[in-house]
């Protein structure tokens, strides 16, 4: 196992967030990568893995539990919560797409909870049987949350949302 | 952007796949990140992101689309498929958590289509708020499939299921 621990792996930017109006984000996808976007518009949404570049140091990689800023009094470790500061500083959304365009590489989405700036480094089709959970259970700290991603934008999460 | 292009990350395994007896998954979390599976017990599900290790070469990483195995005559982006050939080998499941011990890292789940030996390279608890859409619409090809995670063990695939 210790042999194991040295391991490192490589990920290359695919794209970048950028964000064209106030909340309205865009996913660029860089020119060498764009043949990969092809029928990704068949799909009516996706999940955008993103680095958390910002992030991407060794002290904030070292963070391993932190107070969640939306549950005043628990603690969680970072693989019990969304937070951006992780050991892989690997982020993701689940977004409804607007507009997927291979030749010009513009992926239009409803919403990113990400800066501006930040390299994408994959994109997945959500796939029902694989990503829709019927009985699921979450923590007593989130039980007031909305059960649908689609009624995120009506809820007050509090401090923040993820 | 051509500077970007030059941009890498670096991924380092939080753990590993195992598999236990066939078919049977844990994910085992190295000692030095096991605190961040603190209250990740309280979850029902996880996503459990890895690197596809054996696909991490210049060949597998440029491939950008393929004919895809369960939907014959029809050709996708890797963007467009959950395949395992990708330009960042990043592969996900959202599975059941079945135990989860801080304390000794283990992690066991009802299912994974990771090759055992697999490094984990995150652990994202399952949100609904934030990963179950409930106005999902999926491609021609895969209109057939289940509409739940919890009916892909009930349904032949063809091939492949990914």
């Amino acid at each position: 196992m210790s042999d194991e621990k040295q391991e490192v792996y490589q990920v290359h930017p695919i794209g970048y967030v950028r964000e064209e109006q106030e909340g309205q984000f865009i996913v660029e996808i860089l020119e060498p990568y764009r043949p990969a976007l092809n029928k990704l518009e068949h799909f009516s949404h996706v999940h955008v893995l993103w680095w958390a570049h910002e992030l991407d140091n060794d002290e904030a990689r070292g963070i391993l539990q932190a107070d969640l800023p939306y549950a005043p009094g628990t603690r969680a470790g970072m693989f019990a919560c969304r937070g951006p500061v992780r050991p892989n500083p690997i982020l993701m959304d689940v977004s409804e797409i607007i507009e997927c365009d291979e030749k010009t590489g513009i992926v239009r989405v409803a919403w990113l909870d990400a800066v501006p700036g930040s390299p994408v480094i994959d994109l997945k089709p959500y796939i029902p049987v694989s990503d829709r959970v019927r009985g699921v259970r979450v923590p007593s700290w989130l039980e007031d949350w909305p059960e649908w991603l689609e009624d995120a934008a009506d809820f007050d999460f509090g401090d923040m949302g993820g």
